[in-house]
């Protein structure tokens, strides 16, 4: 692809051309990072980068370059330097749309491969692929061109919408219901049964999990992440919510729009999430917690009680994000801490 | 079902019946929680609800009730709404029983489908269901009523006894023994090698691992969790305890009866845990620790020295839980304890 | 196997032979810990073990011992117990070989089994074998003695080596490459789409992940670890790279060499990771960040800016193991030092 094809494409898109230099006009065939790109590929800076990524660009081997307008150093830069450049509002956008345009998505129909097995009373659409081994079970529904890896198992009684991408070895419980253009990754767990026990006199009573799990439309599930269904009623991931790898969903948890959790989170059961809210890594939320709409927590950080409306919080327990950072800056001082209180005591105490 | 039917049938089981109204007698279609149930549900109040919960019982639209008999202001409100209800010592094990009224266990035989693949010498039960597409290797023993869903691989020399429930696409290494009355979810591994390697001169040497791992009666293993075997001896999982999802159990681990152990727990190799511990998610333990019979840990306690029986600890490393609430109530002081003492000693070196 | 052949044996391997007693030269059947052990098994006693294991060799009834040349007081019990015994600089190593003596790796090829799909120019070596319901996508190369289990899905265009070792439902995705002597356990997801989305104000942006993921030789993937490629370049895993269970490696991260990472370990997308780093379980690296070489860092460790070559780090965020050993120490007296801050501030006031 010429770079003037990516030019009049990013037009069309989100991603807000400012300004375009096109002088080579080289072909394009691939995207990488500024380090490691060479010619007839196209890199991005993306706004806010450090100092040490922003001098790349004078250096950088790459054909192409996406940058940044809100940044009049790099702005002044691209004057001088000889490679074609586009100055976009947001050059990270513009980077993932021109991979869309240099690697436009493969994903046509296979149909359903002859080793599949499928149930009694299965609805297929049209357009839907269905890989080898894999087990669709009575009664399930699946929507127009979705696609269905190998090896997947389908419980009975599943309803899958449209244009839904599920990869191999995944697994899908009865009664989930999938809406549309959702991406369920590898080996992931759709409506497994909640971790509900009661204590009794001979030992655990299991608590029958009844309920089931809803995908509503876009969400995507990493690979081998686990999303139980509850006692009663739903487990709901709302749309637009995006889960990174081996994250564990607890019985009866919703969760607004547009979240994005981190790979190795975990939500007890009954956590309600609000809309926009981010979870960075191996953070955990504890039961029947409730978190407001784009709250964010940093890494490791352990909710156990209610946070309110756009926090930002880390710790665990978690406090809010700028106290936190205090409170490590002092940790790190305790032993010196320590010892001048000793000091004073002594002193005081003469 | 009818109202009556579930109190005659609630009299037979473990919750303990303390009373009840037979007014209306409802057809109880389902049952939810307090805020979602509709007519001909029924709901419950447990023990010790918080406030918000127990005034729900005024206000839910449940056609019957379960509630609470050591709670005089429930017993009281109780006398006044026109919903039927029953009052016992345990409401949430009767909410449990009456699931398992209303939505009676479904596992039935299906026998063994025909793109199951049996390899030589396995001896099947009776009653015994295969799934399609499952892997079953030579010399393994499947006991009667054992449940294998679609996708499950079970390498050679595997014991199962009798009315397991193994779900999709899980895995059973070699010389794995499950007893009776197990639950294996989705995507778990048992008997996976464990991570043995011993630094040389060349690199890792790698510790062959021919143990096996035993799941003792009513184990319950949640979607994605892992359970490796030794290098020698065995790792067991002892009589009716459950594990939750994606939870890591190390080389030669043993547990007691009737632990509990919340998703993403780790429990490093060698590891021994007592009897009814309970472990909180994202628990780590680490090597070769000694856990005390009834320990409970919080969440993401870290374990790294023995804990004694009865204890419960919070914290990494772990102290006790009440020490730890009240160190942690001063960690989100310390930049104001910091402050206080700068100050005193600004003034006691003057 | 005779003791006498076991002696021979391990002369030649590399755990460095010092001396050994063939008195009884009994029949060894199998290997066991020294608590565990009974006649005719072998045990050992490692470098440095705690005094309560190394009294363990004197009422250890296994019928021959591998003992550690640096410990005098072993040394001197092993003249007078009537067992057979070899002393070794690394009888842990010897403890290895002896393992590998006692039980020779079974992999031999089966071919491959009926039920195996292969997709369109699948090129495969000589010895391999491919398990039953395995799927092998198109223009997937599989180099010689790979043996592949049953429930495996490779992708299209993957690259997999020779001598590697894939277990049961794992999943490979396409493009990715693995050279020789891998093993990849069950259910890990090799090659997943990195976790990469762009906020926009119609919701995220999905950045495409066209880059792809290398483990070099003798890399080990344990149970239900999950790899990412990343959106551009590759996801590099380095030669004797060895990763336990549940371990998340997110989008193009690399690591050198000899790494070793315990389960539950979560890597962020783009971190650099030197050679011989060593991860304790549940340990968290942060986004872009880079280790140096022979790092350590002890469990739970969350690790946030760039560690320098050969430190030992511990807490979150990770500072140098000693100093947090004493600020933990003191994080538990925070209670006390509050309360003589209080006093000597009330005094001060008067």
């Amino acid at each position: 692809m010429q770079f003037k094809e990516i030019v009049e494409n990013l037009k069309q898109g989100q991603s807000g051309v400012v300004d375009f230099k096109i002088q080579n006009n080289p072909v394009i065939l691939t995207a990488a990072s500024l380090e490691k790109a060479e010619k007839n590929e196209i890199s991005f800076l993306d706004n806010n980068s450090p100092i040490n990524m922003r001098n790349l660009i004078k250096t950088s081997k790459a054909s192409a370059l996406l940058l940044p307008a809100n940044d009049t150093y790099i702005v002044e830069i691209a004057k001088k330097i000889s490679v074609d450049w586009i100055i976009l509002k947001e050059p990270k956008i513009a980077f993932a749309e021109t991979l869309d345009f240099l690697y436009p998505s493969e994903i046509k129909s296979e149909g359903i491969h002859q080793s599949a097995i499928i149930g009694e009373n299965v609805k297929i659409g049209v357009g839907v692929s269905i890989g080898a081994n894999t087990y669709i079970g009575d009664n399930t529904e699946i929507g127009d061109e979705t696609f269905i890896h190998p090896g997947v198992v389908v419980y009975k009684n599943v309803s899958i919408g449209a244009k839904n991408l599920i990869h191999a070895n995944s697994v899908i419980h009865s009664g989930s219901k999938i809406e549309n253009e959702c991406v369920i990754n590898a080996n992931a767990v759709i409506g497994g049964e909640g971790f509900g026990f009661v204590p009794t006199s001979n030992g655990w009573k299991k608590m029958p999990q009844v309920g089931i799990v809803i995908l509503r439309n876009k969400v995507e599930v990493g690979s081998g992440s686990t999303i139980d269904r509850p006692s009663v009623g739903e487990t709901i991931i709302g749309e637009d919510t995006k889960i990174d790898n081996l994250v564990q969903i607890g019985h009866g948890v919703s969760t607004g729009k547009g979240c994005a959790m981190a790979a190795q989170v975990g939500i007890a059961g009954g956590a309600q999430i609000g809309d926009s809210v981010i979870l960075a890594g191996q953070v955990g939320i504890g039961n029947k917690v409730k978190i407001g709409d784009r709250v964010i927590a940093s890494s490791k950080t352990g909710i156990v009680s209610d946070i309110e409306t756009g926090k930002v919080v880390s710790g665990f327990p978690a406090i809010p994000n700028k106290l936190w950072l205090r409170c490590s800056a002092n940790f790190k001082k305790l032993p010196e801490i320590a010892k001048t209180i000793r000091k004073l005591d002594r002193k005081n105490s003469r």
